[in-house]
Parts: C-alpha cells; sequence; structure tokens
C-alpha cells in the first residue's frame, strides 16, 4: 500500500469515527424516548408491543429511508434492532399490576429455570410470588394458604401425579394454572384435583429469552375463564401474544413441533458423534445454511438431557409420528439406492405444491436470517 | 386510554420521530465514507473484508457503547447489519482487475446462476466475459479461441462428459475451472482433457447472496497453480475467503455437509406433506426456533428439484451416510419405543460430551439467530 493510499484511508476512517460517535449518542437518546413511552405505557397498563404502531412506524421509516436514497430493508432492520433493545429495557422499568387484590401467587417449582422467567415478570408487575420447590413440601399448608393464583411447573413426568395428591386442598377462589409443553394430561388432572378456576398455558419458548416481546403463549381454558382474564391481560402487557388452543390439538401439533423435531436433530448430532465427524473441517466447509443448522442441532446438546427425554417421552403418541418419519426416510433411502432420479423429482414436486405460497415466503425469510448468520461471522 | 396518556405518547413519538430522521441522515452518511473507502481499496486492489480491521473496530466501538451507557452487543450488532449493506454496495464502484492481460473470459453455463453471478464479479472487475450455453456449442471453437479462462457451471451429471468431450483442444495457456459441488471427478476430467493449468472451485454459498464477503470458495489446486495465483487474488479482493482443500477430503466433508443434510430435510418436507399438517397451525404454535427450522425446510422446496437431485444423487459415497444415519434412527426410535428413557439419556451425555465446547458455543451463536429471527415477527 503507498502512502497516498494510507493516508486517504486514515483520513476517511477518521470520519467514519466521528459518525459512529454520533451514532451511538442517537442510540441512546432512542432508548432514552422509547424508554419514556414505556414508562407512560406502563402507568396506563398498556402492552409494550403494539404490532399495528409498530408496522406503521416502519412502513414511515421506509419510506423516510427511500427519499434519502437510504434502503427501506436497512433502516428496518436496524430499528427492529433497536426495539429488542427496548424491549428488553422494559424490564428496568416494571410492568402494570392488573390484579393488586390478587393475593399472592405460588409457582411450584420456582426455582426451574421457566419457572424463575415467570416468577420474575409477576414480581416485576408488583405481586407477591412465592417459590415452593423439592425441599419446601413440609410447609405447604402455609405457602398455599389463601394463595390467587398457583402456577405449576415442574418436569413433566411428575406433573400429573403432583397435581393429583398435594393440590386438593387449594382455596375454592384460587386460579390453578400449568406451563407444561404438553396440555392434555395436565389439564385434565387439574380439573379433577381443584373446583376452582383452572388455565393451561404453554410459554412457546425458552427460559433464555431477553423479553417476551412477541413471544407465544398457547392458552387452553380450562374452568372459570372470567376469573383469570387478568393473567391473560397480564401476559399481554408483558408482550405476549396469546394463542388459544384446544389441549388435543395443542398436543397433536406438539408432536410434529417438538417431539419429532427435536428426536431427528438428536438423531442427526448421534449420526456425526457415530461418523467421527471432525466439527472443526465441517465448520470450515460450511456455508452459513449449514452453520446454521449444525448450530441448531449443537444447541441441543448444550441443554438438559432430562429436559429433552422429557419432551421425546412425554406423549406415547410421538411414537407414531416418529415412526412415520423413519418409513418415508427408508422409502426415499430406496430412491437414492436404486438410483432413481425422477422418483425422486417427482416426490419433490409433490412436496413443493403442497408447500405451496409457503415455500417461496419460507425462502425469502430464511434468506434474510442466512444474512444475519453472515453478518455474525468474523474470520 | 385518558387525554393526558394520548398527548404524552404523542409528544414522545415527534421526539422519536425526528430522532430516527436524523438516524437515517447519519446512515446515509456513512454509507458514503465507507463507499469512499471503498474506491481506495479499489484502486489499491485491496480485498474489500478485512477481518482483522473489522474485529479491531468493533472492538473500540464496543468500548466506546459501554462509556456511553449503551450495550456493546447492539452497537455491534447495527454496524455488522451496517457493513453487509457497504458491501452490497461495493457492486456499484466495481473490482481492481487483477490480470489486465488475460484475454477473455469462457463461462460454460454462464446462464445459471451461479454462472451468472460470477460472469456479473468478473465483467464487474473489468475482464471481459463470454458465455457458452446449451445453444451455443455451434460456435463454441470461436469462442474458446484465445480464452485465458474457462469456468465450467453446468449440472454436475454432465460436468465431466461435457468436459471430456468439448474441452480438449483449449489454448495450451488457458486455465480451465469449475464450480462443481463435489471435486474428485471434474478435477480427474479437467486433468485428464486439458495439459493446461487447472483449478477446481466451490463455492460455499447459493447464488442469492448480495455479496461475496465473507463467504467461503473452497480451492483445490490441480495443475500449474503459479498462472492462476491471480484469480485466487481476484475472489479474495471480492471479498470471499478462500479454504484450500484435498478433492477426496472436500467431498467426504459434502456428504455429511449437502447430501445428507439436504436429503434429511427432504424427508422432514415429506413427512409433513405426508401426515397432512396444517403449515398455518403448526405457524401459529411456532416457537422461533422451529419457525426457523420450518423456514429451512420449506426453503428448499421453493428450488429446483433437480439441482438438489443432483447434490444428493452425484457421490454414490453418500449412500453410506445417508444409510448410516437411518440406522442410527432405528435404534434411538427403539429408546424411545421400548420407554428407555435412561438409555435416551446416556446417548445424549455422550453426544454431549463429543460436541465438546462446540455445544455451548453453538447455543450461544444460535441465540443471536432466534432473537434475529424474533426481530423480523410482524404479528
Amino acid at each position: 500500500m503507498n502512502e497516498r493510499t494510507t493516508a486517504d484511508l486514515e483520513n476517511l476512517r477518521g470520519l467514519i469515527d466521528g459518525v459512529d460517535q454520533q451514532l451511538i449518542h442517537l442510540l441512546r437518546k432512542r432508548l432514552d424516548l422509547v424508554a419514556q413511552v414505556g414508562a407512560v405505557k406502563h402507568g396506563a397498563g398498556l402492552p409494550i408491543y403494539a404490532p399495528q404502531r409498530e408496522a406503521a412506524m416502519l412502513a414511515k421509516r421506509r419510506g423516510e429511508a427511500e427519499k434519502m436514497n437510504v434502503s427501506p430493508q436497512l433502516i428496518e432492520d436496524i430499528l427492529r434492532r433497536l426495539m429488542r433493545e427496548s424491549y428488553q429495557n422494559e424490564k428496568d422499568v416494571g410492568f402494570k399490576q392488573v390484579k393488586p387484590d390478587l393475593g399472592h401467587v405460588v409457582v411450584i417449582g420456582g426455582e426451574g429455570q421457566l419457572g424463575g422467567l415467570f416468577s420474575q415478570m409477576l414480581t416485576l408487575s408488583g405481586y407477591q410470588v412465592k417459590s415452593l420447590d423439592k425441599e419446601d413440601w413440609e410447609r405447604a399448608d402455609s405457602l398455599l394458604a389463601g394463595a390467587g393464583l398457583v402456577i405449576v411447573t415442574v418436569p413433566i413426568q411428575i406433573t400429573c401425579d403432583l397435581i393429583a395428591t398435594k393440590l386438593t386442598q387449594l382455596p375454592k377462589s384460587c386460579i390453578l394454572a400449568d406451563l407444561t409443553s404438553i396440555k392434555s394430561a395436565p389439564m385434565t388432572a387439574m380439573l379433577e384435583a381443584h373446583s376452582g378456576p383452572v388455565l393451561g398455558l404453554h410459554p412457546m419458548f425458552g427460559p433464555d429469552v431477553g423479553s417476551l416481546a412477541k413471544q407465544v403463549v398457547v392458552v387452553c381454558n380450562g374452568r372459570k375463564p372470567e376469573a383469570y382474564q387478568w393473567l391473560l391481560e397480564q401476559i399481554t402487557i408483558w408482550g405476549a401474544r396469546l394463542v388459544e388452543a384446544e389441549p388435543q390439538q395443542h398436543d397433536k401439533s406438539m408432536q410434529l413441533v417438538q417431539a419429532m423435531r427435536h428426536f431427528s436433530s438428536f438423531v442427526y448430532g448421534l449420526n456425526l458423534c457415530k461418523e467421527s465427524a471432525d466439527i472443526e473441517t465441517l465448520l470450515q466447509f460450511s456455508s452459513p445454511i449449514y452453520r446454521l443448522e449444525l448450530a441448531m442441532v449443537g444447541r441441543l446438546f448444550a441443554q438438559s438431557p432430562e429436559l429433552y427425554a422429557d419432551i421425546i417421552f412425554s406423549q406415547r403418541e410421538s411414537i407414531a409420528v416418529i415412526s412415520d418419519y423413519l418409513e418415508n426416510y427408508t422409502q426415499a433411502l430406496f430412491l437414492l439406492k436404486s438410483g432413481d432420479r425422477e422418483g425422486f423429482i417427482e416426490q419433490f414436486k409433490v412436496v413443493s405444491q403442497w408447500f405451496g405460497d409457503f415455500a417461496p415466503q419460507f425462502q425469502k425469510e430464511s434468506r434474510a436470517m442466512l444474512q444475519s448468520v453472515n453478518d455474525m461471522k468474523t474470520d
């Protein structure tokens, strides 16, 4: 590099430094303003996530960016990232308490990760939360006495038994709710054990989310919904989206969404291990798409084996779905072994048609994801 | 909402509007400055992607952000997104031509997507590029006469045959290269057909990337590497990272990275189709992680069946890897059917240990990806 080039580059980089200083300054200012919006919303008990307002604001900014010859997608991506930050900061302000006269909340399994998250959110909303864990059962009666809400969030395999044996004497007006990832069996157990309000919830996210904004919580109505509407409103204020479902419909979907997918990721990891694949080499050769997929598999194995065993073993019905996959795999492998390229293409086209408009939509979505993955690369 | 709340919110939103205007302005300014850096680099023939400088700049900004009470990760994410934009804009300036006295380039299959991308990059770097497609073989002699570089990028199944029958009379000093996703067979075919410089390339990305920055290109050295060093330098200037490999080692990795992964995604889609799953319902219930996985599967089916058939059917050796997966799946399913939760947990732990430090690293990476996916949600 000659002197002239070096000097030019240094000069330009100095100017970029200055712009970045202003940028950081502006980010701070925007985060502060949004925090003030949050405080006003907090006072008025408005949800932190308002999809329509967000969409309208983004549309406006895209237009403004275009006029200034800035890519609309760029400003949208940056603002979405900023909004995430603001949602996470909401926790510092706390949330409006929808039901101040509830009495206290007992979270059974409050020391678990998901139980901890819900305890935190309820505490941030002004409720008094007591945790009831394994070693606390001796004083369970005093903990449960006068409770307005009891939330069960213990491993699936002991959930129903615990409800049936320990929660039959709750105060009549107390709401009994659970956070289990299957719903039919726990709902039945809750309705049998308790004659008051019953609510089944399934938070569709891991405990490592920074904020509940935009996250989905599945709601199964049990008994006396009027008694727990405030809780649903409270969860909406935290930013989550509620999706109502029948327990059986929910459980059937979960066989595909959770059990089957986790199972095949598990086998994929097992397979790599048995092939003695060299992860370092695989990563070296990896396109963004494969890096992402490998990361999703590796993610599984960084977590608790018991948790995944619970999810996969919890529904006997999952075995049928998981077996079906095996059968389809076997049939497809036969096409491959017999060199039936045409047969493969035929099957491929059938599935493409079945995906319909979702296929191009998923392609577009995944393209944006893959670009984010590529952005993160450091070498 | 009372009047006071409405007024407060409107006032704050007006201030946020103002900040966002300044933000767009600043983005425009930064993009312009980086474009100027690009122009200087272009003149000097420097690569557009410089990992170490990028890392140093980001570290500095993280420190500056922290001092101003802005999350370091926020500024890093925003700058990475901005850098993507700048990389994409590089195409408007063009790239330094490393080998001005090359003579023209012939891209065989230049009308294909990947051929089109390479033709575009070469043209942007000042080379004269001629496309040779199916209908052009009658005038092949005149197209190939005097060519300095011939790049083969046709479907895998015809690659070797085309090389063996059509490319035996290239000018002695012409470089013969290919972009096929397997390397052993095409390399052998090229070395047999042509006595001059031979180079195997495998771009590890789809034709829909906006820029080559940070993308990986696998390089297999064939013959007379000194003759094609300029081409490798040219590719580096486009921003890509070169990874050298032996053809056989590359092909073995691809059995796992491509054939096996694509095959199991194919079966996953086939399975959803045969289960008559309702995608709409699945999406409703979907956590970010499942939405991402569903999008990756759906992505496959938005693309050409022939392309995937080629990748999966191109190596007979892939059948062994794909069969191994079936065997592992069958064994794991047996654990499930026999209710052997302990056996499952045991296996899980073995794989976790095998993943070692990669498991937590992948968890961290995937967490960032999943947050990006959640950012994109619109309802």
